[in-house]
């Protein structure tokens, strides 16, 4: 509503200069749903993407309770001090619903917020995985581009997001516990092959002995992979956010990673593929949206469904028979 | 080209009766690129449909060199003893392009060709998985209409045609080898835990001890899974297809599986979601197959992919003007 004239070329080059309010009015431009700041945004977008890309991108993930704040709050300080600038993100597509979003609670990150080296960002909200990811990936962008070299992407892993988030980072970071009885619940299908490391948190004190079993038992689940295109062998390391121990062993492993990829060009291979993976992505989801929200489709869908439930039709037959509705419909 | 006139109510009657050349012939019009077979093809598998569904439906992949050949013959063969037809089908969709198609040369199997309660059809040629997956799914169909109580799925797991042949089982079965250095190499990410049993084959003579150590390995990384819906725990058997041992074990192991998962209801659950993943995923290939084979886009796409790569374009803002680009064309 109040679409406040905003000059994107000013905007640019103050984003280039590394202003943070700046920066902070681009994501809500692109976190807009105005038609006016859409475009105002994508036009900032591009004119920051030849300046983008010059970063470590990590993506980080863990079960409710395993201490991804602490954690992030204690890499991000422990990265301030050596001299490289960080920013926050996330991905949670719940927040629009449940309204606590994840990094909503600045205070959740108390110190980290202060440090004038740190940007944090909750996550936008938005009705569909696809735009919060989206808006997320295009947050990367004006970020690096105001010279934020680290950029940290937080999940919650509801529903696809860690997909999302491991589609738009270089280094994938599962958090877990041990000595929580039984630590793998909880962990979605899936995730442990997509983690570039698995960190056990809390490892101190009474469960430092957990943990260390933990390690042995997950660095065996890990061997038993494949190894990924990038030939890396995921590691298992132990730290304690909260005790701030094991925070330089993991910022150590996201180095030796990021060397190892960048020697045998799988670092830029990969953000090739995640360009041209949502360049497609959004593609396919957009005539997704087209299909699925035609009026007609809508009706005859659960009809379909039904029959095909109960063995009255294929479901191929189905699919034919909506697919020349559709098609038909258009072209009246 | 040669169009035979086929009546398909006569072709359901026989295909009910369980005469194997009428099933033959369903299959090949369901395999056929003509127009008017597929429409006769259609019908008789409507027709068919609700005699179907009565069966256990087993997906098998595996490395070649791992044994699939021998041991579906020395499964269907031993089932047969059991009083139960089979029938095996494949999903190959590199048979097309290599000609040498899983199944193709029968004589891999000569006992169980011979078996009168076996019927064996090589893979359908396609130029797509999605293709040749449908076509192995209505063949299901239409097998069980013909009184086949289990099915057999053999898949060597080109590109996605584990994914494929996952969503048309009931029980997804990995082959392994033990003893052969490195027995992970080759297995594709995600299969390991779409695998509802692993099965190590050629656990005889030599071999056995390092199957048993393998089998032990494999027990570990399966329970760091979290379980699935089901609430099945994936297990993990030694076998010799060659020499006949451990074929009845497996089959122990399906009956568990589908006694259990049919009590929970999640058997049936599994197969109704079945349905209508192949709905929608019909419908969603489709749509793609509209966009990305029209002349306008086909051309403006490479040229995208090169400005994003060379950080021109955001990636969303390349699929926006391509989204435009089509609607706009379809308008004309």
């Amino acid at each position: 509503k109040r679409a406040k004239k905003t000059n994107p070329e000013h905007l640019v080059r103050q984003i280039l200069a590394g202003n943070i309010t700046a920066l902070s009015q681009a994501i809500t431009l692109v976190e807009s749903k105005n038609n006016l700041h859409l475009k105002t945004a994508n036009h900032i977008i591009n004119n920051c993407l030849p300046h983008s890309g010059n970063s470590i991108r990590i993506g980080i993930t863990g079960v409710p309770g395993v201490g991804k704040s602490t954690f992030i709050e204690a890499l991000g300080n422990y990265l301030t001090t050596k001299n490289h600038r960080v920013a926050v993100l996330a991905v949670d597509p719940s927040s629009s619903i449940t309204k606590g979003s994840i990094l909503g609670d600045k205070t959740r990150m108390e110190d980290l917020v202060k440090n004038e080296n740190a940007f944090i960002r909750p996550s936008a909200s938005g009705d569909s995985l696809g735009g919060v990811a989206q808006h997320t990936r295009e947050s990367i962008v004006l970020c690096e581009a105001a010279g934020y070299d680290v950029i940290i992407v937080e999940t919650v892993g509801v529903g696809q997001s860690e997909t999302a988030v491991h589609s738009m980072v270089d280094f994938f970071l599962l958090l877990k516990l041990a000595g929580a009885g039984d630590e793998l619940q909880g962990i979605k299908r899936g995730i442990m092959e997509m983690a570039d490391t698995i960190a056990i948190n809390k490892a101190d004190g009474d469960n430092l002995k957990a943990a260390k079993l933990a390690k042995v038992e997950f660095n065996r689940a890990l061997h038993l992979y494949p190894l990924k295109v990038s030939r890396w062998q995921p590691k298992v390391v132990l730290c304690s956010a909260l005790k701030n121990e094991g925070i330089s062993d993991i910022w150590n492993v996201v180095k030796l990673y990021i060397s190892q990829t960048k020697e045998n060009n799988s670092f830029s291979d990969k953000r090739k593929e995640q360009n041209t993976y949502w360049f497609l992505q959004t593609i396919n989801d957009a005539l997704k949206q087209e299909f699925y929200s035609n009026s007609n489709i809508e009706i005859e869908l659960q009809k379909r469904i039904l029959q095909i439930e109960n063995s009255k039709i294929s479901p191929f037959t189905a699919a034919r028979d909506l697919l020349q509705l559709y098609y038909s419909s258009k072209e009246i």
